[in-house]
């Protein structure tokens, strides 16, 4: 039998693949049975296919759409889609944590429901390598292994990730190629070829029995993309004219009018600033899974003789991943190494390296801050953010603009170079696909609740009808029959914060804790008693943290240990053995008087100890 | 003798005012000093009036200005000028916390080098009434108290810092008019008319031995005003052709080319707004210290037949003392008390608020959280959000706005309805005041590293010689003697944490140890020791916060304690006599215990007790 790769690639030279769909006499198990989704008609939607709109049909088996993350926020998108006994999860991303989640490193969707129906689960399938639709999916698979389908680069990264994790080798990878259609039980997803900020982008088609609904996943409209692979606008407007059920469409830009500009557009800034970079070193910041960005760089390197150093793991990764499958195409000898930079002049390099957010540990934030082992910043440095700050992080991203100009270096970030395009789609584009696809239902997707809003007005001024939109929330049970959609219960949901190797053990009192701690550090009070004889036999000790430099406090902390010593001493034997009031008496009369004389509130941490 | 208030207002009624320069014969004391600027020339800066630029002049006394907030960061503006033994300060502002200053309430200037001149000190003027120009003011007060000098409104303002914190009394408060002096020893303060986001701004030209040195305050050009009154450009002209020694500018949009919208294109844009909400209540967040903008919504509620209420303390604070000093004209009865508000419909009110930075404890960040006591939002609300979010707050405006949309409310928050404009100048209106001042020296202020670099550009563009540019730090001692003007030493400059009642007490290491407790908590191991024996007597206790929740983790707690036991049944009674070697070995072997099984690095606090 031939592996999973191969049975793909076969359409490529021509061959027609054989439709194995409903075929039970293939070897290959149920979950990886791939077709030609162009060819492809389930019976049991064939209805849809006269369009869907008809009262007169009888009803269909029912489908649900469960969203457990990427509705009402900006990250760990995932989806589950149940039918009959069948269920498939699209996407399984991560979330960054907000600031009021110190220490926790990353959000995860709450997997409590496809856990308990782990045995209906067919299989993963996913839009793109991006953090915000994989960075879950190795903690998922921990729980149910089942296999995972995706583009060729996606699985690249996935790769990459389920390695980390070190658990590459149980885990069944399948590359799906767009039009290919993969069968989850009584559902069949079909891989629609989309534009986006990565390579290997894919909205789907998803066949069930109650209809067609199509899944933007991450998407804009990019006439001239850099690997001339234009989004399959055919395909979607195929779906439209069979009758698409639903339509879930990424909200991110929807409130941006206009059109995203095409990623073209950044090669030819880049070009402008090459010539105007003469003699001058150039270092390119990007995201490392925008390969497409990075192929400019490299073809205008390539035009101008320059050489390329990468820098930070996770660019060297992903260009690693990128030459090897195929997606980046960079001449022999062009990529250098970092140690072999100093054989260069200045005029002959070109740096590229991750940290455009402005992360402090970033290789970028590094050189900003002269702390990077091997580069240093000075006045013949040409540098070019290639990239946006992602809400939350402007800060950051200027403060390592400011300390890259105190060295001297000439930083381009402005939003006029033109050194950026999005990878999400505008207005006018949202209204192609809905002109495309012309859906029954809309389910406004990826986007907080205000994006959300604005595209369900995108689709409203389209003609899709006020209650046909549903702009729902994530553990909604979404359920339609091809006649109506409604939501009709709640699974559970949430965020689960990963810290370190905990998952889930960070939760509210912890993160509670944490923020009180950091707002004015606390204060510990420790006395031993006898419990014998009831009597007090060491202490008061105080000792504090993160709230005063306590060697200019110690009159302060000196007054507060005589305050709890003449609570103590009017403390009865009895007193002394009810250690829950006398430690909770401790703790309001500290707090007091700290507060009186400081007005501050720092955690109070009585400690009794048994002697 | 005349009230200096009345004093300044004499000019006013067209009676000719004595120029008193260099006068001494009038009882007044030489701090409060004031003369009409237009007619005003003073002795030593003659020769800068011929235009300050011949080689041939003789060297005059040279004046140090020296920067002590403000410079690379938005914030804390504060500017020392002194000449021979005078001395005086320009501003004295606040910078609001950055994330890395966790519990801070305030930042504000090191104001050591002014308290070891304290004598030379002659006075403090002041541009404008905002945070980052007078929230330090107070402070400083309380170190050296000398007399205040600002516009009505200005001190309209500060009058209400004084009294928080109680030191009204104390401090002599002179109302100064554009275009009147005020006399600081051998230097003096010329006030001119600036436009701003707030009313009674100001630049000031500074009168020196050698030579006239124009800061601009914060500013912007609007020829159609709110109150009428353009910036005084004709006098920045005056002065530039009388010879300008050095200009000292707003930097806050050098990045933004073109020209800053009038204030009264908002007014437009709440007309059309104000329409559109027909039938709806309308709630309107913006900076409370933005009177013009507030006049706008107050004329629009006019013409609509609205009531208006009034919330957040601020902006009930700020409108009160604009009624009272006649910055704000509101017709009598508009403004309702917000109890009476059930009095009228919907359609007949404006809400005017706080919180348009989305501020968490703000009225309207309350609002949306459906926690404010006297509004709900409904489907029937029309709320704008009338500011721009400035960096670093996007995220928690934009929580507000997903908030309250979430409540069925329409909100206007994008710039495309352009329902705010900056009180800053754009690269066109700074070069209008390059072209007018024609400065021999330029120093770019008010604005991070990156603002300062743009500033010069401009500056380099409308011909100031680049070697004639100074991009300067905080703390640096600028000397210029008319001819030069370079960086000559350095005084103790940086940022004071203000946290509760305590000022200077935060510092490096309180605030390393906040953070390190918010990020991954802390664990508390207790043991009691018998000094007379030196034996292990009670523990180890373990306790922890922010780290785990303990009751899913007590195999991992009590794993760690059998981890120390281990350590102390191996330590002989000399070990246990020596306190910082065995505190330190139960931190390490704690430590790397814990981060091998959770890979965390929790805050780890050995406490021995004496028994």
């Amino acid at each position: 039998m031939a592996t999973e790769r191969e049975q793909v690639r076969e359409p490529r030279s021509g061959a027609p693949y054989k439709r194995n769909y409903g075929s039970r006499t293939r070897s290959q198990s149920e979950e990886h049975k791939l077709v030609n989704g162009s060819s492809y008609r389930s019976r049991n939607n064939s209805s849809a296919a006269q369009g869907g709109r008809s009262k007169r049909e009888s009803k269909r088996t029912p489908v649900r759409i469960i969203p457990l993350g990427g509705l009402n926020e900006i990250g760990k998108n995932m989806t589950v889609f149940e039918c009959s006994n069948d269920m498939f999860i699209l996407d399984c991303g991560l979330a960054f944590p907000d600031s009021d989640m110190p220490g926790v490193d990353i959000v995860i969707p709450d997997f409590t429901y496809v856990e308990g129906n782990r045995d209906r689960v067919r299989g993963i399938v996913i839009t793109h390598g991006h953090e915000d639709h994989i960075g879950g999916l190795a903690y998922l698979l921990k729980k149910i292994n089942v296999p995972v389908y995706g583009t060729k680069m996606t699985l690249g990264l996935i790769r990459g990730k389920l390695e980390e994790h070190d658990i590459l080798k149980q885990v069944k990878l399948i590359e799906v190629e767009p039009r290919k259609i993969v069968k989850m039980g009584c559902m069949a997803v079909e891989f629609i070829k989309v534009n986006h900020s990565i390579p290997g982008a894919v909205g789907m088609a998803i066949h069930t029995p109650a209809g067609i609904i199509v899944h933007t996943g991450d998407f804009k409209v990019d006439f001239s993309p850099i690997d001339g692979e234009i989004i399959d606008l055919a395909r979607f407007g195929e779906l439209g004219s069979r009758g698409v059920l639903a339509l879930m469409a990424d909200s991110t830009n929807a409130e941006r009018c206009g059109f995203t500009s095409s990623e073209r557009t950044v090669g030819d800034s880049f070009e402008k600033l090459f010539h105007r970079a003469q003699g001058r070193r150039i270092i390119i910041a990007t995201f490392s899974s925008n390969v497409h960005r990075v192929q400019q760089v490299v073809d205008q390197a390539q035009r101008f003789g320059r050489k390329i150093a990468v820098f930070g793991r996770s660019m060297i990764h992903v260009i690693e991943t990128a030459i090897e499958l195929g997606y980046l195409n960079v001449p022999k000898g062009m990529i250098i190494d970092i140690d072999e930079m100093n054989r260069y002049p200045d005029e002959k390099i070109v740096l590229i390296t991750t940290g455009s957010q402005g992360e402090p540990l970033s290789a970028l934030a590094r050189m900003a801050m002269n702390s990077h082992k091997k580069v240093s910043i000075t006045p013949n440095d040409f540098i070019i953010i290639s990239a946006k700050p992602i809400p939350g992080n402007e800060k950051y991203v200027m403060r390592v603009v400011n300390e890259l100009m105190k060295s001297g270096a000439e930083v381009i970030y402005e939003s006029m170079y033109e050194v950026h395009v999005s990878g999400h789609a505008c207005q006018e584009e949202l209204k192609l696909i809905q002109a495309l696809t012309k859906p029954k239902f809309f389910i406004p997707v990826h986007g907080e609740y205000k994006h959300l809003v604005k595209h369900a007005e995108v689709a409203r001024s389209m003609g899709v009808p006020e209650e046909n939109i549903l702009i729902a929330n994530i553990g909604d049970v979404i359920e339609t029959d091809g006649q109506s959609m409604r939501v009709v219960s709640q699974v559970p949901s949430g965020r689960v914060m990963v810290d370190g190797l905990g998952v889930g053990d960070v939760g509210s009192i912890v993160l509670r804790d944490r923020k009180n701690l950091a707002q004015d550090g606390l204060i510990i009070v420790v006395i031993g008693i006898e419990r014998a004889t009831n009597t007090l036999v060491a202490g008061p000790d105080i000792i504090s943290r993160g709230f005063v430099y306590v060697r200019e406090s110690e009159e302060l902390i000196d007054e507060a240990r005589q305050v709890l010593i003449k609570v103590l001493q009017g403390c009865s034997s009895h007193d002394l053995k009810e250690w829950d009031t006398l430690k909770a008496k401790l703790r309001d009369v500290l707090s007091d008087f700290i507060y009186e004389k400081t007005k501050r509130r720092p955690m109070i941490l009585p400690i009794i100890m048994e002697v």
